[in-house]
This record gives structure tokens, C-alpha cells and sequence, in this order.
């Protein structure tokens, strides 16, 4: 365990998410450590990149602890200077590429690239993908439930709406959302709308202290934010998973992320690539 | 240039959301190539790393090519066996986990645990992120944008939705937007919903030719989608930028990751971690 927060630096010329992306997920496997991370997106000229790497120098100096640096920087002129840095500085690409050169036969050219460059038809497929989710969250629109790659039900507060959007923006999947309501729990079939679609609904259920956790913190002790009215719906909506066979998750210890790859496994569905 | 597609997957015992990002960032670095991408989550015991194993040896001895495997398995364990694919096996961890086991003086014990665990914290604000840019979508509920982080304004179809979602799901961060109508257009001040709030305005716009064509797209020989109007309303939105000194970007070029990632910097928002 360290004494102060370890800093943690993300660089890149484009947007940094794949060294952040990378970067968080080296930092989870060591959870007894403590770190600070900054990520900086567009670093693409030998100024900015000493800009940085003076920061970073300083910061280190204030800390008494090296630092960590994560860079993605795929020009190697720039980084060059990165390296400089009095840091441990990490650069996945210089390790990968040159196998990667060597298999394909190839000398890359295009540093930087990807989140960057717009490929319209998959761009197109995206923002359908979010124009169907917003049309179609929250039981909206259900006349054109035919289009949906996947419809998602549960109680209210099970993760619905995030998983939606995320499924859209992330793979371009077209994902609608229907609220299981009471009046629905009260019958043994299936609610009217989704019932057309019965092999593309996908269930969400939660923990019962989490749910209530949840909603109590939307609206304090309400009827809906209750033990009691709380158990009702998710003991119902899972007795109607059970009885018409539709594949279903708990989603109390997951992240939208591993909701949505769960969902996209279990139900086949076909995603775009990402940019 | 290959004669077939060279098949490329991303595995881990996770989502694997990191192996698919950092995947896909190297392959942007070929661009003359061409692959087929599949990604595979939750390969998390050795039978299923088995299965994947003779799959992809299978389609490598098909395609006469070899397949390259992109896997951030931190189980040392399950990478063995993957190793043992006739394949380029890449695994990011591999290479980079050791200088830093290294350099924090630690053994790593929690393999995969990225996109999974969930704080709590972070879930919460996260889930009001997402919340408020569902509420504060196409300029509703004005009165509550003393609580956003971010107002973004353009004309129809400049990519305010999608950036307002990315900046909620993946950043934690309260993003507002506010249409320009026709009528604001017309006036020589700022739209009086988003006036009180000038230093959280962020302005967005983008080519012509491309606001035509996905305006055309959706409602095909429009007024909304002709030339005329859609030249009209840039004007007159780049002219509202400049006038009232409001910090503007062009989309025309960007992904969703992009615009996202400049509207952070640009701004200085505060984010949350990813999970």
C-alpha cells in the first residue's frame, strides 16, 4: 500500500481512449494500489508532448514516485520525446506493431487513426442505432418493435435505459426497452406489446437490496422505492421469465459494459465495428 | 494487399472491451489490410479456451492464413493454453504487467476484473449522467440546466444527442442540448433558454454537404434537407458562435469518441472513472 496516490498519465494524439481503456484495465489488477489518472487526449505535436512531459516531471518530483505512462502515441518521433519522461513509460504499440509488421509484411503509415476517421456507413448504423433507442426507450413506440434487435424488459431501475444506449453507441444495435408495469404482473402472459416478439426480449432482474437502494435514493420512501413493492416485482418479473422462457441476467454486480457484451453474446446478435 | 480477409479476435475472460479496443487500434495501423474482426467474451474457464482455440485454428487452416489473436487474459493460466493456437497470439498483459508488478513491488491477484466490479459511486453518477441527458434531450426541460456540466447547441442533425450520451455513459458527465430553431436563428442574441448559462455553451457545426446528405436521409426533398435551408441555418449558427464567443468544433470528420474527447479539453470537465 503506498503512502500517497501513484499518478497515472493516459497520452495520446487522438482521443486516448485505447490507452485509457488499456491503462484502467492494467491498474485493476493490482486493486491494493492507489491511483490518480489524467488522461490526455491530442497531444500531436513535439510541443505539446513537452508540454506534458514537463508536467509530468514536475509531478513526479512533487510525489517522490515515478510515475506511470501509458501512451499510444503511434508516430515514433513523438514518441521519442515521451520516453524522455522520468516515468515508467509504457507504449503497447512499440511492442505489438513490429510483430504485427513482421506477419503482415507491411510498414504501417496511419498513426493515430482510429476513433478518428468516419466511416459513414458504420456512422449511419450508430446514430440509426441511437435514434431507435431514444425512440423506443422506456415502452415508447412499441408499433415499431418489429425493427429492434433486442428488446429489453424488466422492473423499472434494473438497468434498462443504460443498457439501451450503450448497445446503440458502442455496436451500433438497434435495442428497444418496455417497463414491465404492475398491471402486466398481474397477468399470466405476457405484456400485449412485446408479445409478437417473444424470441428477441431479453430480461434484466437485480438484487432485492439494490433495487431499493436505488430507487430510495429517486424517490425516498415511496410505495415504488419499498422492501415490500419492491420484492413484488422482481419475484413477478422473474416467475414471467421462468414461464415463457426468456433468457434473463441479474444485473446487480455488473457494469453497463459487461450487461450489454452479455446480451449481445446470449441473444447472437450481429455489431458494427467500432470506429 | 491480402487476397482474403485476415481473421482477427479479440478474447478475454472479461467483456473484452480492452482486447477489442487496443485490437482495433492496431489495425488501424494497416490500413491497406484487410480484416475480419470477432470478438469473444467471457472465455473465462479452460474448456471454453479449448473451444476457441479449435475454432480458430480451424478457420486458420481454411484461410491458408494465419490468424491473429489479440487476448488480454490476465489469467496466466488460461493464456498458456491460448498460446498454444496456431496463431499471431498478442497479449498486451503479458508484455506490460511485469514492468509494473516491477515497479509497484506487487503481485497482481484480481485477473479481469476491468469493465466488471462496480463502485458504487461511480454507478450512481454515471446512471444521473445518463438520466439527465435522457431528461435534457432536444432542448427539454430548460429549467433545470443550472445542474449541466456541458449545453451543447447546433442545428438539427450536428450530432448533439450521440455526444451528449457519450459524455454520460462513458464519462459520468451531465450533458444538456439545445436545438437552434429557425426562430433563434433570426435574433441577434443567444436563444433566451441557454442565455444564462453563456460559459457552459459549447457550439457544434459541420460541412454542408454533409448535413444535405443526412438530412436527406431522413426526410428525403425536405425543405429541412435542401441546400438552401441547410446552408442557411450553418450560417447562421457559426455567426451566433463567433458573435457571442462561444467555443465551437466541426463534427463533419469525427467519431462520437472524438467530439467527446474535445469537448472534455476543450472545456475542462470534470469525469468520472471508467469502470
Amino acid at each position: 500500500m503506498q503512502a500517497s496516490k501513484r499518478q497515472v498519465y493516459f497520452l495520446s494524439n487522438g482521443t486516448a481512449i485505447t490507452a485509457e481503456t488499456l491503462g484502467m484495465s492494467l491498474l485493476a489488477q493490482f486493486p491494493d494500489h492507489h491511483f490518480e489518472t489524467h488522461t490526455v487526449p491530442f497531444v500531436d505535436t513535439p510541443e505539446k508532448v513537452r508540454v506534458v512531459s514537463d508536467e509530468i516531471n514536475r509531478c513526479g518530483d512533487d510525489a517522490k514516485q515515478l510515475p506511470i505512462v501509458i501512451c499510444t502515441m503511434a508516430d515514433p518521433d513523438l514518441m521519442k520525446i515521451v520516453t524522455q519522461t522520468k516515468a515508467l513509460v509504457i507504449d503497447p504499440f512499440g511492442e505489438i506493431l513490429p510483430r504485427m509488421e513482421n506477419l503482415l509484411a507491411s510498414q504501417h503509415h496511419q498513426p493515430g487513426q482510429s476513433h478518428r476517421t468516419v466511416n459513414q456507413t458504420i456512422y449511419e448504423s450508430r446514430i440509426d442505432a441511437i435514434d431507435y433507442a431514444m425512440a423506443h426507450d422506456d415502452g415508447s413506440r412499441t408499433q415499431t418493435y418489429d425493427q429492434a434487435d433486442i428488446i429489453l424488459i424488466g422492473v423499472s431501475r434494473s438497468g434498462k435505459t443504460p443498457s439501451c444506449l450503450f448497445l446503440a453507441l458502442q455496436f451500433g444495435i438497434k435495442a428497444a426497452n418496455y417497463p414491465i408495469t404492475e398491471e402486466d404482473m398481474e397477468s399470466e402472459g405476457l405484456p400485449e406489446p412485446v408479445r409478437p416478439f417473444t424470441e428477441r426480449l431479453y430480461g434484466l432482474t437485480t438484487d432485492l437490496d439494490r433495487l431499493v437502494t436505488i430507487r430510495q435514493a429517486r424517490r425516498p420512501n415511496s410505495r415504488y422505492a419499498s422492501l415490500k413493492q419492491c420484492r413484488y416485482e422482481l419475484r413477478a418479473v422473474e416467475q414471467m421469465y421462468l414461464r415463457h422462457h426468456i433468457n434473463h441476467i441479474n444485473t446487480s454486480q455488473m457494469s453497463v459494459e459487461e450487461i450489454s457484451a452479455r446480451i449481445i453474446r446470449d441473444n447472437g446478435l450481429h455489431r458494427i465495428e467500432l470506429p
